[in-house]
């Protein structure tokens, strides 16, 4: 491999090493966010579910809300 | 290593090799089932939520909704 | 929900539900192999690359060695 | 739930969706890389393999290559 793609090779490396760190810290960040959360007394699966909650469209949350209450009473659950 | 110690080596990755191949065969089926209620007009999504559902006792499930709907209340969703 | 539909709903659930519980069964098997052979001396990590590799052509595996043995090189690993 | 706990679940929501849209960011980010490393002729695969290499100790890449070697012998690979 020539020296300039041997250093091409090595700033792609870096920079994903770099980008990746970064990506750990973030992790890092949310898990503090949610242990923060959880001492302040917040249900931390409950939070979970309304973050998911919240990246749906209301229709598609009622309709999809809609069908499971049809199939467990259906279920007689 | 020695003979016997690569009859062993060989048969430890021989049974996990064809326990591997159940595995996936039974991963087709469950698709194929999937498959097949889809086809029948059933919708798929709901029936997956049924079934992590009915893995939970119903005294939890209860507790989660009651939880889930007090904080979207909430916030207003 | 009529009849038929919920009787083929419950079958659907229950058989999804049956070959997720053999494909739990199979993964505490494999995973008993795995401590089998651990305690038989062998290396875990080394028997699970082993079987990755035994999935690919000797071709494939001789290429990818290739390569990687030329970068490393080229970074001076 | 009182106006406060409101207050301070919103914010908990808020400062987890903005990081997850930085991970997220992050994620393209890397993906991009890879791609303009595959657009210069570098195989990726080979450039995770190192990627994932250099987060290993010398010592320790040394010994999982000869235990490798060892068994692949053994093997007949």
């Amino acid at each position: 491999m020539g020296g300039i793609a041997v250093d091409r090779l090595r700033s792609v490396i870096e920079r994903v090493e770099r980008l990746e760190e970064e990506r750990k810290a973030l992790a890092g960040d949310i898990k503090d966010i949610f242990s923060e959360a959880k001492s302040a007394g917040f249900d931390v699966k409950t939070v979970k579910d309304i973050i998911r909650l919240r990246k749906k469209e209301p229709s598609e949350i009622e309709e999809q809300e809609t069908l499971l209450d049809i199939y467990r009473r259906a279920l007689g659950m």
